[in-house]
């Protein structure tokens, strides 16, 4: 039983994300939970989360007045928004936050995060935590958020050398009262993970429907396809906007991962040009074993909820 | 309501396929089933089809009085089989054949199957209507059999010129008798088709995980795979043997899918390299908003299936 407390909590951006961290604090055991405030762009979406009880109040985004109340005396402050945003936020925020405050963000990219941080807030960067929540959902949006999100998912924090081992373990309990694992690593290595399991996928699942698309044929090709396409390209219903930020936030770790895609599939073309059945016999049985264990060992999501 | 009959239909490969025609025919309303017979390589598994009541009785593929046997006087043959194993089939059962029966298969390839039946039956290829029923569960093997898989499903047909109208109209009756929409392509067409919706996917799912095994971090890479990867890799999971048979079977139409998903790949690559951050967003809308749409058309298929 964790037995996290705080006073005030700043979250921007409460979607999906941010609602529903902020319901895990106020709802579940074991939390003692203080202010929970939301600061957006969107005053309808700011004023839909309070309205739902998700936050105690609000505050806008382009009303410093507003903003610098919020912060006052914020013990915790979180960034849930699109990966591009976060050096312009904390630009916004940085003149603003009490010394001690901590910061951390959600975002699915590290390496950019933190050289936007760095840029943004020079030698206050030691409070700001970078992290990122394995955990999503199909549905968007605050009215989406669940106070059980984040249970049992994994949450990567990225320590920065200038962080103080207080302000690291203080964003480390906070996502454990939620129900999640931490896990910690370095931005470079998060990024690499994540470009292999999560972010090439994308690619590859919205290159697949372009590529069909772009074929005469392609009404009829949609009109077999089938169950195998259906799980296949299930990502390429992902937000655009979102995976075009971060293509470009992790392009070095995914360009590298891409190229190797490209020579694995290289290998497979000249397996079955020369007729090599052995060599994809081969591929095929080492893929399926490795993702049946991975499958085995839990890799699967509970009903429902998606992880990305 | 169909009121299709028949008075002998012998299925070579009693399992999910073949087994799942069996009871449909013989469990659905509206057909007047006559005597179903199953064969196949191993007594153990074609013994289990009629102990669980799918067939009413069975033959052994090597035992020639048998298969003569059960073939005199069959009007339909299924041939439930890997592709690679149609010619072999063919040419064992040519010579036991009656001239009114009417022979067809599952295979999910038919250029390469179409070939191997008119080497195999010479002048006899008119008695062949070439088959592929879209349709499949994960689970296999007869025990998997459902009366209901065909439900709703397309089953291509590829007839040829040689048939006569009446036996490429059994073949339709049969499918449709099952549930299933009965639609008809050439057999090129069928292959670039299933090369583009279902090959290619397969192709590229085994490829991720062949390319994080090779990497020195895969544990850690699979140890943060999420939802995403869980979709994408779904038909890694698939048989070894069935797709390094389609694979070589479809080879022609499969490297032409693959050369184009490789240049859309380079375009993508192209786009991150430069940062050219509206080119990423084009490509992954148009991917969405199709994806989207084919869902909603009904692409998604019924709870606990697949469609390969």
């Amino acid at each position: 039983m964790s037995d996290f407390s705080f006073n005030k909590l700043v979250i921007f951006g409460v979607g999906l994300i941010g609602g529903s961290l902020a319901r895990a604090l106020r709802e579940r055991d074991g939390t003692r939970a203080g202010r929970v405030i939301g600061v957006g762009r969107s005053p309808a979406t700011v004023e839909r989360a309070r309205a739902l009880g998700v936050v105690d109040a609000i505050a806008a985004l382009d009303d410093v007045v507003q903003l610098r109340e919020a912060l006052a005396g914020a013990d915790l402050v979180l960034l849930a928004v699109p990966v591009a945003q976060t050096g312009p936020l904390l630009e916004r925020i940085a003149p603003l936050l009490d010394a001690a405050t901590v910061v951390t963000d959600a975002g699915s990219t590290k390496s950019d995060v933190v050289a936007a941080a760095r840029a943004a807030l020079g030698e206050r960067i030691a409070q700001f935590v970078p992290a990122h929540p394995i955990a999503g959902r199909e549905a968007s949006g605050v009215e989406a958020a669940l106070p059980e999100l984040y249970v049992g998912r994994n949450v990567v924090l990225c320590a920065l050398p200038e962080n103080p081992p207080g302000a690291v373990e203080r964003v480390a309990a906070m996502w454990r009262a939620t129900g999640a694992v931490v896990r910690e690593m370095e931005p470079a290595q998060h990024d690499r993970v994540f470009a292999a399991v999560s972010h090439l996928p994308h690619l590859l699942s919205f290159a697949l429907v372009e590529q069909i698309l772009g074929e005469a044929d392609a009404e009829l090709k949609f009109s077999f396809a089938a169950g195998g396409f259906r799980d296949f390209t299930r990502i390429a219903a992902s937000s655009p906007e979102m995976w075009r930020d971060v293509c470009l936030a992790n392009r070095e770790a995914l360009l590298d991962e891409l190229d190797a895609y490209t020579r694995v599939l290289a290998r497979l073309r000249a397996a079955i040009e020369a007729g090599d059945a052995a060599a994809l016999e081969a591929v095929f049985t080492r893929s399926r074993a490795a993702r049946t264990a991975w499958q085995e060992r839990g890799g699967k999501a509970a009903p429902g909820s998606v992880q990305s």
